[in-house]
C-alpha cells in the first residue's frame, strides 16, 4: 500500500481537532504519520520546556507521541489489511483503548525523535501496534497501543 | 502522615521543571499532588484545545497526568512508609518507569478532573501506584504507574 499524505492529513476534519495529531489543532504537536515498507514513521522534536528532568524528555510527552501514532499507524494498518484505499473522505479513525508503555531509558532533550510503528494484530474493531521512540538509532520508550474504531455514525 | 504542601512544592529546584508538574516551568501543567485520608489527589481542568475529537478530553494529555500523579504520589507513599518527614530538601524524587492505561470511557472536556492515587507496592527503590481519573464521579480513565527512585547523586 502506498500512502499519498500523511495520515492525519486524510482525516476528515470533525476528526481533525486532536492536540497531538490534528491539522486544524492551532496549539498541538501535528504529528504526521507516514508508511514506508510496512512500518509507520512520525518524527518529532520536543521543546526546550518538555523537560522531565535536565536534559530529558518529559515522559507523559512521550506517552502522547505514542499515543497518538499508535491510533495513527492503527488506520493505515487497518486499511491496508482491509484492502481500503486511503484517501479524504475515506479514512477509518480509530481512538485509544489501552496504552502500554516501558521506558527503558532516559530520552535525551534537543533531539529528533524517530517514532515507529509495527502492526500486532488486526481485529474487526480493533488494532494492536507496537510503537517504539528512537533517538540516534537507540530505543529508549516502548509502547503496545490497542486502538478501538470509531463508528461511521459517531457524533452524527 | 501529613502534608504541609503539594509534593511538587517541595521538590528541589533542579527536580521542579517538568512540563507536568514542575513549578519552575513556565508552560507546564503545574500539577499539584496532595494526601487526604491515604489517597493521593491532584486536581486538573483541561484547556479547550487538549481535546481529541469534538467533546473530549485528549488521550496523550491523560496518559501525561496519570504519569505526573503517579510519581508525585510514588514520593510521598514512600516518604509515608519509609517514616521520612516530607520537606523542602528531603523529599524522594520518583521517574516513571512504566505507565499502563485504561481508556474506560471517553472523558468530557470542559470539566474538572480529579486524579486519585492508591498505593499497590512499596519496593526498595520502586513504587506501584493505581491511578484514576474521575469526572462528576465517574471513573473514566484507569492506570497503573510503577516509579523509580532517582539515586540521590543523579545528575551530579
Amino acid at each position: 500500500m502506498k500512502l499519498v499524505k500523511p495520515i492525519q492529513d486524510l482525516y476528515d476534519e470533525e476528526f481533525s481537532h486532536c492536540y497531538g495529531c490534528g491539522r486544524l489543532n492551532k496549539e498541538g504537536h501535528h504529528l504526521k504519520t507516514t508508511l514506508e515498507g510496512g512500518i509507520t514513521i512520525s518524527k518529532f522534536t520536543p521543546k526546550d520546556y518538555h523537560i522531565a528532568i535536565e536534559g530529558f524528555v518529559y515522559g507523559g510527552l512521550l506517552a502522547s507521541l505514542i499515543d497518538c501514532h499508535g491510533t495513527g499507524s492503527a488506520a493505515i494498518f487497518y486499511a491496508r489489511e482491509n484492502k481500503t484505499e486511503l484517501k479524504e473522505g475515506n479514512t477509518p479513525r480509530f481512538v485509544t483503548g489501552k496504552l502500554n508503555i516501558d521506558y527503558l531509558k532516559p530520552t535525551p532533550l534537543g533531539k529528533e525523535l524517530v517514532i515507529k510503528g509495527e502492526l500486532l494484530v488486526v481485529a474487526r474493531r480493533k488494532v494492536k501496534t507496537q510503537i517504539n521512540i528512537i533517538v540516534d538509532g537507540v530505543v529508549t520508550v516502548k509502547g503496545e497501543v490497542t486502538a478501538i474504531l470509531l463508528p461511521d455514525n459517531f457524533g452524527k
